[in-house]
């Protein structure tokens, strides 16, 4: 149980008081409430079915691909070039006439737990919902198993109950009640989750409670002299750069989730952001951060930069994926808000030039804010997306243009493309941007234009709309992600799209794509993010089969030196090879501090290690036999 | 126990055939022996009384104190300043007649586990030794306290045995029979540890055997490409840094021990280096880690620059502090080596604006390899330690010539000084140096000269020296450090200060010196550094009233928000706080994974934990009351 001097922390906020001991909030008067763009009911602005905003959709119309939504500058176009593109990549029409799903008429029927409920009620002000709409929209995350289920009604399990609790000390007691009556917690940030890490698990006979986090989103302190902010966890991506940026501040925090996302969910998953070459992935911007577990609260006494302090836990909640606990207040970094943002991109004539590009500017250290390369085939794609003149057209425009004769030579069909987005004061991306066109110059590569960047880093939030449309049309599709060290990369790459076209042929699919990006690098290595769909009208359960192809591939990335997973966690769905990649011991250890810190699993959420090994008994039980070990890498 | 798959890793030396199984090391025939300046028997160049090698000592001659020792600059100097600085600080002159204490002629008798010692013989190909000087040299680290005891053949307890692995292999065979026959292990690396983390504890009474990881040293491989290397534990910095240096690479950790400090102590204690802004520290240079323990190898099983699987588990290895098992081999980054160095310095009219201008450097992000603040007091000690013409006197004729009429209001009783290292290519170190001294100017900083700068750096290593000298003069004297929140770090420097002065002026010292130094910037906070030495000639235990005095200005560093320790980690005499460092939540978890991991407390050092508390039998037995609660934080 939660130790006494966790006990009173930081308060509800109709409190007057400023909260006793050692809370990250010392005084909750100083405390700013944030409007979000989420409402507690989050469907009322949010689908139901699928990814983003209820306004915000592609449709087709007159056999043409449309995008409606106006927070997106795609809002209101038509897509002739990507309706191309579909149709001949996948052979198929826009189907006008499909219906997207309805929402199910009855819901599971809840599981109560009279005495749990009964304290809730009686002691504590939490609030909360057993409304069967409420309670499907927190039964899942994103990934396309999740979105196959709901459109097909295919949960079985959902949450019980919903609870929204305000502030540090009602996750506190909340954390207590469920432990002490033994029902399964939940936490529940934006619902981004695509490794299945908050998909209720489906065999869990205690009651469930989606623990919401959204009501919890306040700035506790800025403190401009050390640069650093205090929110509580529910606070999702985008509220919480609008807030900063009205004090000329920025986290620089940008996962490709983060309008939805939350800063809790962001240390759950290890989360990296689009700009980590200026302001570091979420590990480098935890100052703090305080986890509720049934055995205490979990967090640093002291908020100086670094410490030599014994084992360093924030390392054990970040990464902790639920399993362990709520995490309700962190403390970050901040930045001021840069004076120039300038965007730029470059093209190769194949992707290993671009990669020994990308090499040498991790090697310089120059990294721009944001440096990704694309494969041609994504690059196509990208050029697809475009409903003016694309950016294809007008590199080969200027490709004509300026080095026809020198660059005679160039496959067209196998040109690669970076975009580049630079921060920091003029002189600084000045400097940055001479030297990254010097240093694209020696692996062949040339200047294709700012504009042409920037449009790159706009779709990236349109991107995640097509998923759902392609499932509504007959196409499965998902992006999954690795990092691998430098001298991998290039094999890793070809390897992992060979393999993926050789599951195909074995299978007989015929229309699908898969192509990759390089978007993230390190001294000693790259993050690589594949994109895979295929055409699945003629297939009976096309998760089952994409999930079997996309396991092959991870088992490929694996033998190729990569990691289980760059920044989207292991959740559900990649538990499976969790032990290998931490080996036996690692895994064990993970148990036993799990075991420590939730001795009745009551965030039972099946993550990182499967759910019947995740919590045996018997504390020295050996680790039952794999079915099939997973592959070694190919040294 | 140590599952199959860690069994066979890294072979021995002598093997012809590559390791199996996933060991970081996979081929030993690429592995590189490398000749360590520190002999096996590490006594024959090494003092068994105090600091550094044999041949290195500040002694008096002729009532001036001088240095020998050609491994070093000051090599040959006589020191008349400082003579002066010690005469006039302490009022103490030299004494000449002072013996340096002698070897104890008997040994505390072994403690001996038959079967332990039949089955090493019998089985394994360790070398070993129960020799009593071998075990002597062994059973301490570098604290006032360790030197004191040793002085005064104070040590009941030393190891009964040491061992010498040869590699990881064999480190997992004497972790095996260490838990089999229930006997302790202390992993000793290079003895510098200053937080009494190596210090045998007293109170054991089972066999203690001292692993040295003296004959892991080798290169295992380099990866030009990834830019990374791996190397066994026990290699000392300056061994790893020639080696790297032949190759045209450096790591660039150098913490101020590095010439005789190891990387698996490095990785234990969670070290940093003088040149963090560049290289980063410990945490930041690890890529790979293996850890042996009790119930198995801990590692990572992927080489990829960053990932997101679960909780990282490298983060509970560094800072283990030897409790937790025997760090075998690391991978790290390695940089290409500069291709300039250059020093510079600058003065500033008080401390506090020495501070403002290392924030500034910090909000910046524009830190040199090395910046770092010294306060008045010394700034005039490390004058005192020039043989030649001082930088002090230096700075005061510069200004006198250049800034005489615009700084006349300066107090030169206030004046401090930062040293300056910078590296990089030509291009980046000019603009770095241009920068530093516009910023500087702002705060009524003037540039004091490069020879200053280097002066100031080359300084760091014999400074280590005088301890003992003072210790044989009639001084105790030590340093201590902390990391703070910039908003907090003049306030807690002056505190400090102050603190210790009220503490000499209760208990009736009147000869004493208290300075500080600001060694590293970080982006939230800064790391300090405070020196503190007595005249002691008229204690009885001057040791134990250091300790009081220190253990006094400890808690007020955690009332001004300072961290328990920067890098010199917990060990055992800073274990009274660490419960209130990480909460009891904190320290809970940290029991529950050495019961994990250790179930016998083999490692039984008493760090972060005090020893009774580190291993209670009982699974949920609340932790004993504390005699003294530990101060809160001031905020």
């Amino acid at each position: 149980m939660a130790a006494k001097r966790n006990a009173v922390t930081t308060e509800a906020p109709e409190s007057s008081a400023p909260g006793e001991g050692t809370a990250l909030a010392l005084d909750s008067r100083l405390s700013k409430r944030v409007e979000s763009v989420i409402p507690k009911k989050r469907h009322e602005a949010l689908k139901w079915f699928g990814w983003g905003y209820n306004d915000s959709q592609f449709y087709g119309k007159d056999g043409i691909i449309c995008f409606r939504g106006e927070k997106y500058p795609l809002g209101g176009c038509e897509l002739p070039s990507f309706t191309k593109w579909v149709e001949k990549k996948f052979d198929l029409r826009v189907d006008i006439t499909k219906q997207y799903p309805q929402l199910p008429r009855t819901y599971p029927r809840p599981v109560e737990n009279a005495p749990f409920l009964h304290e809730l009620k009686g002691t504590s002000q939490v609030d909360y919902s057993a409304e069967g709409i409420d309670r499907l929209v927190r039964c899942h995350g994103q990934t396309l198993n999740d979105i196959y289920s709901l459109w097909h009604h295919k949960f079985r399990r959902i949450p019980d109950l919903v609870v929204w609790p305000r502030c540090h000390d009602e996750v506190v007691q909340l954390v207590r009640l469920a432990h002490k009556h033994n029902v399964m917690l939940v936490p529940f940030g934006g619902g981004t989750s695509v490794s299945g890490a908050i998909t209720c698990p489906q065999n869990e006979s205690r009651m469930i409670c989606a623990l919401d986090t959204s009501q919890m989103n306040r700035l506790l302190w800025l403190n401009r002299e050390n640069l650093t902010v205090c929110f509580e966890s529910g606070i999702v991506g985008q509220d919480l750069e609008r807030v900063l940026r009205s004090e000329g501040l920025t986290v620089g925090h940008e996962p490709d989730s983060y309008e939805f996302s939350t800063l809790g969910g962001w240390v759950a998953t290890r989360a990296s952001g689009m700009k980590k070459n200026v302001y570091g992935n979420i590990e480098d911007l935890v100052v703090r951060v305080r986890m509720v577990t049934p055995s205490g609260t979990l967090e640093r006494e002291c908020s100086a930069p670094r410490v030599s302090c014994g084992p360093d836990f924030n390392h054990v909640i970040l990464g902790s994926e639920g399993t362990l606990g709520v995490i309700t207040e962190v403390v970050l970094k901040v930045r001021p808000l840069p004076s120039v943002r300038r965007y730029g991109s470059l093209a190769f004539p194949n992707f290993e030039q671009g990669v020994l590009f990308m090499r040498e500017v991790a090697r310089r250290r120059c990294q721009p804010a944001s440096v990704r390369l694309m494969d041609n085939e994504q690059f196509m794609f990208g050029q697809a997306l475009k409903p003016e003149k694309s950016w294809w057209a007008s590199v080969v425009d200027a490709m004509k243009q300026r080095y026809v004769t020198s660059w005679k030579g160039i496959d067209l069909n196998q040109i690669c493309a970076a975009t580049l987005l630079f921060e920091g004061d003029l002189k600084d991306v000045q400097r940055q941007e001479a030297l990254i066109y010097e240093i694209a110059e020696k692996f062949q590569g040339f200047p294709a234009g700012g504009q042409n960047g920037e449009r790159g880093y706009i779709l990236t939030f349109v991107i995640a709309y097509i998923r759902d449309f392609g499932l509504h049309q007959g196409i499965v599709a998902e992006s999954f992600e690795t990092s691998v060290p430098w001298d991998r990369c290039s094999l890793l790459c070809r390897s992992v799209k060979q393999r993926v076209v050789s599951e195909c042929s074995k299978r007989s699919i015929n229309y699908y794509t898969i192509s990759c990006r390089v978007t993230q690098t390190y001294d000693a290595g790259a993050c690589i993010y594949f994109y895979f769909g295929f055409r699945s009208t003629d297939v009976a359960d096309p998760v089952e089969l994409f999930e079997a192809i996309e396991h092959s591939a991870r088992d490929e990335i694996l033998s190729c030196g990569g990691s289980l997973s760059h920044h989207h966690g292991v959740g559900k769905i990649r538990s499976h090879w969790y032990r290998n990649a931490v080996t036996e011991t690692g895994s064990s250890l993970y148990s036993a501090a799990k075991r420590h810190l939730d001795p009745k699993n009551i965030f039972a959420l099946g993550n990182l290690l499967p759910l019947e090994e995740a919590h045996p008994t018997a504390e020295a039980s050996p680790p039952p036999p794999t079915s099939s070990t997973p592959p070694k890498a190919k040294l």
